[in-house]
């Protein structure tokens, strides 16, 4: 189907969306790609809807190849399904709730794993039926609390999400390699870079998961890399290797005044300088009060986390540490109903009597010795040792991560980079299949428990991923196969340069070339270029006052090369392009 | 891609599924295509999601090919659009309403009318860009009354809507007539048979409408059909004849006792015996006492309609005759609050005293002569005269429809049919253009207000039309271009029966025939057959115990026809058969 400009519906804008931010946003939207209807809710217009569809296209077919079939869920569900797997609590304010005209509750999907279940617990039974793996692309909705960056983190996104359903552990971890190399073939196709992280598993409740990351510099996940041993690892998912304690007896803890010491500098700063300590902020032991919302929960649970002075707590590592719970600030009203906590000077040794839970970054290993609060104002105590003078309830790893920390692998450093997740694999286990009862009878006439695997690929979202990884300050550049067509011919000038453009549009046509043909009347050749290059094309040819010459100008977006040709070699060219 | 059964993610039915009353909704349930979720809302297994996408596919060809462009709006649309036409109340209960995190309105959308016409208005300015006409295949939410038949009628569901723009009047008729033909030309790729039926508006608020109903004998809809001059309605937009008033004087209205006459047949017996009036029930004025429920208004309408009394009130007539507003019983506490309506013998000679608003049927044209309601217990009058003794507010097309009623183009008598509705073809005119403001800027400067079509193919529904319309005792018969596949292999029998026909279907595959193979080790022959009825792929072959004499089975599931024919000649007469 032959795409002509001068009747497509599309406009595009020479200026910035004000909402946008990131280049993905602006450019899709300035190249006439998406349109906003509401906070993280777009519309697709034509061109944008056939890189879409093309997007889908590739995704289901490498599902299909590894032998995934197709189903197709509904988006608007029952409480129910959710309800027994305690979901439609836990997803909190991220669920879209509504009640129909009975007053029944109902959600619009955000993610499928118990209808999936449920659809193959309705079908299956014999041990023999398995393993299965299903998949759909569909349309899904997340009231996101900060939906951004156009269609990059939407409330209403299409994904392709598949399951995988399995009799033995060994089954799941052939789904999941099955599905991983189908995710590195997909992205290839795609023209997606991405490195696969280790991942934390968010919400999802299971055991080995990766995501796959697209680097780019707006992306909201972190991501570290060991240029050493190639362990790569979501920030969030990274793990602190512990050092070891030095041996040897240690000093008594002691109490010590430090006056006017507010911050770790100064704290640090008094004790060298009045106690002759020679400690760094790395030797101080900081006790951080937080609070923890579990949804469904009636009060919040007051945890305290303590990590070494020299670092920040990071709140995305300390979400991941404590979902599906959601950490909130502990605030001054908060403090007041905690007496015992002195705001500023807390340290561990008083927490078990306090019954106030206590975590700590791996660092803090017993036989550590920390500079820490002393529980009253104005004094801090030295030499306290782990497990000698507090004993933790546990490690959380919530304290950030620095390029040069130690790769939990090798112990070479690590580097960070920022990404964006476009795809997750996910050996989820038999979570789900526990709450639905999902079991196959066995060749003994048992039953065996299925054990599953999820997994996501962000279709809507990769087409603004290739946006920010495939652009330039003029536009847009996209991979061929996914392009809403593989060559697009300008034809510019008074003559007859419009209709010999046309004539070349229909024969690469006929050769099954797509084609997106600039055929406007009335439109000059500046603003013509410009559009070429804001929509991203691969292939682009010329036809302009070079036609009177015989000849016309072959274009690689990408490359940026401009090549003048023979007239009558030009569709011979343009097929050796797109092939 | 080859569909295996023995790995195919399917199990047929024996039994129908307790909830399924229609054809349509037992076959697809029983033959492993669709799964009920909810009420009206339901997933899609393998082999009917390659239906559902190739319904889609016929849909969105012929779209392409009259030239509308396809876009995709969201299904979760912001209050605000809605509110501005009104739709957000007047959809009353069938809107899926929801609020998001922020306490903001959203519905999910049932049409999308008012999103079309804000794209276009955000897109085009001059009269030069139009016309245009727009579609999507989108997933629409209605929350019907009554879910029913599966498919047939849900609450999630996958439609074809488009949208004309054009600058007049002349221009919205082409647009329309372009869908006309598209339409056709669909519905016969799809292998369903249409009439086109002349069709009230409902709450669109427009002017020139056709419905395309797929006769059934299961549809919701009846209409009529002449066989003398082609005309066809939806009974709801059939409109009634006016009689000519037979002329000359007519005795004054006289009041007459007519105790124990509790219907029109025995009223009509006591005047013919005791005063020898000689009527029928065609002759008496029955008044029917309604509320009309407005969205949106305080307080629900009292209406009186009159009709001949050999006539019922026809509901859906009423309803699309006073949409939006919708009709209900009017209730003994209703008459409470109205002291001046007798209940049994309200006659129209009061009504404008009482200031109820009074609409009568066509055939109470002024001039004619009635037998009704004296207003008192007991009592009816007669010489009744239309515009003499009563003056109605209006005529209203809501008595039923029989067969043998005059057609309103050449009064022959018409037939009655049901049917489902597959397609809707809408003159909209300027209700949303007027709405958003949708104007183009004209050639001397001037705006000029667009005038709109909208027209809709029910695509999900159509997998449920073609069932109805498609299937004998034994299952399915699906025509090619919809059907899973185009021929399905049945391998049957212990020797190498399974091998041949896998090699068959290969080979086949390789042609370009869309194959689904039954390569299921320790199933009977009889299982097989029946699940090849049940699924109802056009052509089947059968590849049995006659392979050792070289023979296979060919058959073809609409005809029924089985032919023995060469193993050797197989691949050719399937190719055959199926091109």
């Amino acid at each position: 189907m032959l795409l002509r400009m001068s009747t497509l519906f599309l406009r595009t804008l020479r200026e910035d969306p004000a909402d946008a931010e990131v280049p993905s946003h602006k450019l899709l939207v300035r190249a006439g790609y998406v349109r906003r209807v509401a906070p993280g809710i777009y519309s697709w217009l034509p061109l944008g809807k056939i890189v879409l569809e093309n997007v889908a296209t590739i995704v289901r077919e490498e599902m299909n190849r590894m032998g995934a079939q197709e189903v197709l869920f509904p988006a608007l569900l029952p409480r129910e399904y959710y309800q027994t797997t305690g979901r439609w609590t836990e997803y909190g304010d991220t669920l879209f709730r509504l009640k129909d005209r009975k007053g029944a509750d109902y959600l619009l999907g955000p993610t499928h794993e118990e209808m999936f279940t449920d659809m193959v617990k309705g079908e299956y039974s014999s041990y023999k039926d398995y393993p299965v793996t299903l998949y759909q692309i569909q349309t899904k909705y997340r009231d996101e609390a900060r939906p951004r960056a156009g269609i990059l983190r939407g409330r209403e996104f299409v994904m392709k999400d598949s399951y995988s359903f399995d009799l033995d552990d060994d089954g799941l971890k052939r789904s999941y390699e099955q599905h991983r190399e189908a995710y590195i073939r997909t992205f290839e196709r795609l023209g997606i870079d991405v490195k696969i992280c280790f991942a934390t598993s968010g919400a999802m409740g299971g055991s080995a998961s990766e995501e796959f990351l697209a680097p780019s510099p707006t992306g909201e996940d972190t991501f570290v890399a060991c240029h050493n041993c190639g362990y790569a690892a979501n920030a969030e998912a990274v793990t602190t290797p512990a050092p070891a304690a030095r041996p040897g007896d240690r000093p008594a803890q002691q109490v010590l005044d430090t006056p006017n010491t507010p911050t770790i500098e100064t704290l640090v700063n008094h004790l060298n300088q009045a106690h002759d300590l020679g400690i760094t902020a790395a030797d101080t032991l900081k006790n951080v009060v937080v609070k923890v919302i579990t949804p469904g929960a009636k009060e919040p649970e007051t945890l305290i986390i303590g990590v070494p002075g020299d670092r920040e707590i990071d709140f995305k590592r300390l979400e991941a540490a404590v979902a599906p719970g959601e950490p909130a600030i502990f605030e001054a009203e908060d403090f007041a109903r905690h007496p015992g906590l002195v705001r500023g000077y807390i340290g561990p040794q008083v927490l078990k009597e306090l019954g106030i839970r206590y975590l700590v970054d791996p660092r803090v290993v017993a036989g550590t010795e920390w500079v820490t609060g002393a529980n009253e104002p104005g004094r801090h105590a030295v030499h306290v040792v782990a497990g000698r003078d507090f004993v933790a309830d546990g490690t959380i790893e919530a304290a950030e991560i620095r390029a040069g920390d130690s790769c939990p692998v090798c112990g070479s450093g690590l580097s960070i980079d920022r990404g964006i997740e476009i795809g997750h694999i996910f050996q989820l286990g038999r979570k789900y299949a526990d709450a639905a009862g999902l079991d196959a009878l066995g060749p003994d006439g048992k039953p065996i428990r299925i054990t599953m695997g999820s997994y996501g690929i962000g279709v809507s979202r990769a087409v603004a991923v290739l946006a920010e990884q495939r652009h330039d300050a003029l536009g847009l550049a996209w991979p061929r196969e996914v392009a809403p067509a593989d060559v697009h011919i300008v034809g510019t000038g008074k003559e007859n340069q419009i209709e010999v453009a046309t004539r070349l549009a229909e024969e690469l046509e006929a050769q099954g070339v797509r084609v997106l043909l600039d055929d406007r009347a009335g439109v000059s050749p500046g603003v013509k270029f410009k559009d070429s290059e804001l929509l991203g094309l691969p292939t682009v040819l010329i036809v302009g006052r070079g036609v009177s010459q015989g000849v016309v100008e072959l274009r690689d977006r990408a490359a940026g090369s401009k090549d003048e040709i023979p007239l009558d070699e030009a569709v011979a060219r343009v097929l050796a392009a797109t092939r």
